[in-house]
């Protein structure tokens, strides 16, 4: 059974709350722009895309809640939305979306419709495109390692609970294991957020898909051990040459493949590339509180006196990534030509 | 402040309560042999050379508290401490060597005080064997980077709550700090069981050295930008071609420091070195619990329906270690000589 993280029926927007995963498996009801903006601001709901669909149907149930809206209130209600992670791309990008289409609507009692459909088709958009990644990844695999079943290694999270439908890297592992492909899934517990033993495995667990957690640490064992037919991991920026920032860990893994020559790939939808910026050495690295190295959910884990560094991304060298895989192609040639599709 | 793991004096043996460490810093008294097995059994002390000390000192208060001991009642006292951890090579090899003591002490009034100065000596020649490795370590560092200040990376834990005297890696970044060597400092926080961020960053704050704990997913970002300039690591097992088994993520940080070029060091004491095996193939990894990967002191952090696998040990190929430290010498030619002093 696959996790529902967004559902939209009956007037009704239901988000699973990701703050409780793995301990209990529980949906908000939201029926109010206000409720919208509490899910996003509280994460009940995290991860890019979810959010900016999350965003569309807040402002749909906001349109259904004043069908007298006029340019003044809809102007206030768009600032109000986007307050609510400021930081969000995916927040701000679609709640200037709405505020177009609800700005140039004529006939405001269809106002409501209007945006639920486009959220809805939102969805299925990146549904497809996410299919169409990891059937390039399948095709590539079955050519590459001349077999139809493979033990697959992953990072971080990137699949339902993030993007709200297929997802990137997780995505492409759940396409595979439908069309039975998958012989067995590692699931990095990624430190220190633990996306891995927390979400990814839930995910994993919820489909039946075979998997078991490591440390990352285990990674070069694994790989000596020849445990691993392939990695796939998301992105959270491609540029120019092909370097990418991903989750911390990512790069590691990369180099790791590299030296035990198994193949790596980043699976990212072309909105995740920058062509803006030339090389790795370009992205700014967010650093994150110590808190989360030294505190599990309270618990203090390291001496008070003890600092910790806690990069929340790291780049990984463009010739180290096998291909890079987006919704038009997959990409070979970036280590030496550049990104291009 | 240096750490005392471990402390014989007027006739009692304190050891540090490793249970409780970076939480509470109590010490347990141990007057009997009973008391003795108890601290190893429960692990109030761990760590192969601490529980081969704590041995002695407990078959000292041993012949302290039964003067009268014939052979039957010492192979029985023997027999009993072996059981305490009876996987604990050391504990078995020092019990052997206390038998053999006691069973050839001609004046049984000085059985007590001769076991006493062996554990005080067998500690300090420990002791001297360490520092002698931390002054080869030194030496190469000087001449390989060309400057005397250094920023390290160090995995595990290997110093006095190991060790119970200086320790290997470890111990090679205090002498290096007491002699004014040291700019900085990272540990691995070292999943699953965290001996870096609870004890290792304990150690380091304890001594005032400049430390950040890191995850381990960190490696490379700290060496795509230059924080590190050497990397130490302890070692369980070093077989004949200098392939070394160490704690899981070991193998990691080596591939990862062969790629950025930045030197990595192994030391460990010649009683490390298994000549018997020829390579690291030839190396049993021990699988441990799932736990202590899904759970953190009784907290779930995955779903119960998931599987881990917590390999406890890799191996790292000899060519990626630039050198092995022991008591006897920097070993360099590992690699195309295998591994002689």
């Amino acid at each position: 059974m696959k996790v529902k993280p967004i559902e939209f029926k009956n007037d009704v927007l239901y988000l699973i709350d990701q703050r409780l995963i793995p301990y209990k498996e529980e949906y908000v009801e939201v029926r109010t722009l206000k409720e919208c903006y509490e899910s996003i601001n509280l994460m009940v709901t995290r991860g890019a895309p979810i959010i900016g669909f999350t965003t569309i149907y807040g402002m749909a149930l906001w349109a259904k809640n004043n069908p007298d809206y006029n340019l003044k209130s809809l102007e206030d209600a768009v600032s109000y939305i986007k307050k609510a992670r400021p930081t969000a791309v995916n927040l701000a990008y679609e709640a200037d979306r709405c505020f177009e289409i609800l700005k140039n609507t004529q006939d405001k009692s269809q106002a409501y419709s209007t945006l639920v459909s486009f959220g809805n088709e939102e969805i299925k958009k990146l549904e497809n495109d996410n299919t169409q990644m990891a059937k390039f990844a399948l095709e590539d695999l079955k050519k590459r390692l001349g077999k139809d079943r493979f033990r697959l290694l992953t990072h971080c999270n990137t699949r339902r609970l993030a993007c709200g439908c297929i997802g990137t890297a997780l995505g492409v592992v759940s396409y595979l294991h439908t069309n039975n492909h998958v012989e067995h899934v590692y699931a990095d517990e990624t430190r220190p957020y633990l996306q891995g033993s927390r979400l990814t495995a839930f995910e994993l667990s919820k489909e039946n898909i075979p998997h078991e957690i490591v440390v990352e640490g285990a990674a070069s064992y694994l790989m000596r051990n020849k445990l691993v037919d392939a990695i796939f991991v998301g992105a959270d920026r491609i540029v120019k040459n092909g370097d990418t920032a991903n989750k911390i860990g990512t790069s590691n893994l990369a180099i790791i493949a590299d030296y035990y020559k198994v193949p790596f790939y980043v699976v990212a939808p072309t909105s995740s590339f920058d062509l803006s910026l030339s090389s790795g050495s370009d992205i700014e690295i967010e650093l994150r509180s110590e808190e989360e190295i030294k505190q599990y959910r309270g618990l203090e884990i390291a001496p008070k006196k003890s600092r910790a560094l806690n990069p929340s991304f790291d780049v990984t060298d463009s010739h180290l990534i096998t291909g890079i895989i987006c919704e038009k192609k997959l990409i070979t040639d970036h280590a030496s030509q550049g990104v291009s599709w």
